[in-house]
């Protein structure tokens, strides 16, 4: 299985609002994407100095569950209406984990 | 329980032997940690354009769990002997996730 991380800095114009929305927009995209096995995505919690505003945490089988999370129609939705807008910076990467993995 | 995410660009002098001799001092570094319930890291997959270098993530049961792991003498040591300098750019996360979380 592969575990796709991505860490995101917001604008400075990026209101809580705009990151409760985002929030609950990925969550309900997440729920409709069925190869996504694992999924959780938030504020971070902030508790070292320093780190990113908002964290993306998925798990899919290979690289087409991969390719069918971030390339389907629900996550251009998203981005096109909210979270594009929201970026100053993005971090992503992708780890192999074991067949249990879970979020 | 609490997932911390990281991802690492390198600066351009980091070569495929640091990279391969990172992984296995984290490696390392992470099975004498008794507070890490789960732990990947290594050399992102890249399956996706633009994405970072190396990912980290790690799963503690909460912040006391996440201060042990990385304020502890054995990833200070890590740092210093090689992480450090190999940093060109790096972006955390910590977000909440369920009790049965595993990588």
């Amino acid at each position: 299985m592969i575990l796709h991380i991505a860490t995101f800095r917001w604008r400075d114009d990026v209101t809580e609002e705009d990151v409760a929305e985002l929030t609950t927009l990925l969550r309900d995209m997440a729920a409709g994407i069925q190869e996504l096995r694992s999924y959780e995505c938030g504020e971070s919690l902030r508790l070292r100095p320093g780190g990113a505003d908002f964290g993306v945490a998925a798990i899919v089988d290979d690289e087409a569950g991969l390719s069918a999370y971030l390339d389907s129609e629900a996550h251009a939705a998203v981005y096109e209406r909210l979270l594009g807008r929201m970026i100053a910076e993005r971090a992503a990467a992708q780890l192999p984990v074991g067949p249990g993995a879970a979020l």
